[in-house]
């Protein structure tokens, strides 16, 4: 790709995170959001080549985008649409029109295809560059939640330990309905070794607040994880561990995918109880503000 | 360095790494520990220039150990000691004779120059390979905490979950005293984002067999991160989070660190009283077995 194309793919990155900073839920945000994922798009299907991949997940199938032997993360070949699809969510998005006019399914794949088309497309002209994927993923979930709960992002609470107000830092804090109901929402592309963090934030506000003021959330991407050498892909759960964290940690109130991790899918089904939903749903399950 | 001198030296990594699973305070162990700590201070000493480096950490200084433009991690200057000191340590942790022969300084002196030539040889002849640097560490205390609690290590507990018995995964368990005394025993290089982690799991201990059931201990080498691009080291802390942790999710015993962040330090001065020490304390502060 032309170099100067590339600089004006990360002149529109930058935008957008000048943007979410000032004014998260501005029509800004859908338009950039708009431009990188055409950009990405059309780049990929222009340049790239497509390689299968040896899925162990039973029930998905997986490609990689490949220029040049680089390859991309593994994209779930079920999941992952086109710029139309984008297009008709981000348009919705806008106008605050999504529940009833897109299917969660629809709105789960446009979401997959807005962060996995700007992902790849960093994998490949960007090797190693994990964070601006990363990031990219908490902006739109940011843009998403903020339009929907008509609120304004904050990441900070200020608890009392001993005599001393302390600031502490966490993902996403929404207050909606002039502070009537509170939001803690992680959001994260995948889990790795950082789940129990979620759990122990929301303990922490459990204990400093009140029990049930803030409603816990998690956002993920996807917990898929590509051996490059031998071209497979395998999804990472520790399902035990997440049982012992809602059992003894704190309760989340649900958890919201893109990609559901399939051994996440069930834990609704004995105690704990661990809600895990597609993201689509959180649009049909929470009433818009 | 010439190749097989290299390969040398992973084949005793391996047989320290087999030797921990077989048995963690064999003798075994303690041979394999010397012969690494030698041929790494010894490759250093006649290949490796040294780098002074900027401290951004009042009161202590580091360098930086080079060969052909690759950098190891930053060393400080005044925990990082000699093969004779890294002797007298392992000489008195084999005959477990520690307490009232080496003081609690040079015990921690010791533990630094063992494990920071192992890392430092390791990031200058396999660049990136953080993993082995990293459990090094891990087996150095092991074998440290087996040998005086006569204990051997386990990293498994069941726990009841509803109708469920699941075994969740630990640092280290030690059953001491038969099954009098119980630690919990995180052991990390550095916690960064995982510091939560350690007090989630102690609360697990603590909810699933009842408070005090498990003593729970951690022990992490330093906190320091080097820029490789302006030689300028800083530590990286979060007391205020570390103080929400304590306060909020579970007491932690003790915390030992090999080089104590100057950040942590003084946490056992307010509420909620995080004890932050030195690693040679530990043969002071708990009896042996």
């Amino acid at each position: 790709m032309a170099k100067n194309k590339r600089s004006g793919f990360m002149t529109t990155f930058d935008q957008l995170q000048k943007g979410i900073r000032k004014n998260a839920r501005s029509n800004d945000i859908n338009s950039y959001l708009r431009s990188l994922t055409r950009d990405a798009i059309s780049y990929l299907a222009n340049n790239a080549s497509i390689v299968d991949l040896t899925s162990k997940v039973t029930g998905k199938e997986y490609f990689s985008y490949s220029i040049d032997g680089t390859k991309s993360r593994a994209v779930n070949k079920l999941l992952y649409r086109d710029m139309e699809m984008a297009e008709i969510f981000l348009e919705l998005l806008q106008s605050d029109e999504i529940r009833g006019n897109i299917s969660s399914d629809d709105i789960t794949s446009a979401c997959y295809t807005i962060t996995m088309s700007l992902a790849c497309y960093i994998d490949i002209t960007n090797k190693g560059d994990r964070q601006t994927p990363g990031t990219f993923f908490e902006y739109l979930i940011t843009y998403m939640l903020t339009k929907h709960f008509k609120s304004d992002p904050s990441t900070r609470v200020r608890v009392d330990i001993g005599d001393d107000k302390v600031s502490l830092t966490m993902d996403l804090i929404l207050s909606v309905d002039d502070d009537k109901t509170k939001y803690h929402i992680a959001v994260k592309n995948s889990t790795r070794e950082r789940a129990s963090e979620i759990w122990a934030h929301q303990r922490i506000l459990d204990k400093a607040f009140g029990d049930n003021t803030y409603t816990g959330l998690f956002i993920g991407l996807c917990e898929t994880k590509l051996d490059h050498k031998i071209n497979e892909v395998t999804e990472i759960c520790v399902p035990d561990q997440w049982r012992a964290y809602q059992q003894f940690l704190s309760a989340l109130h649900t958890i919201y995918y893109v990609d559901v991790p399939r051994a996440y899918k069930n834990l609704n089904q004995k105690p704990p109880y661990i809600v895990v939903k597609q993201i689509g749903d959180f649009y049909y399950d929470v009433p818009q503000e």
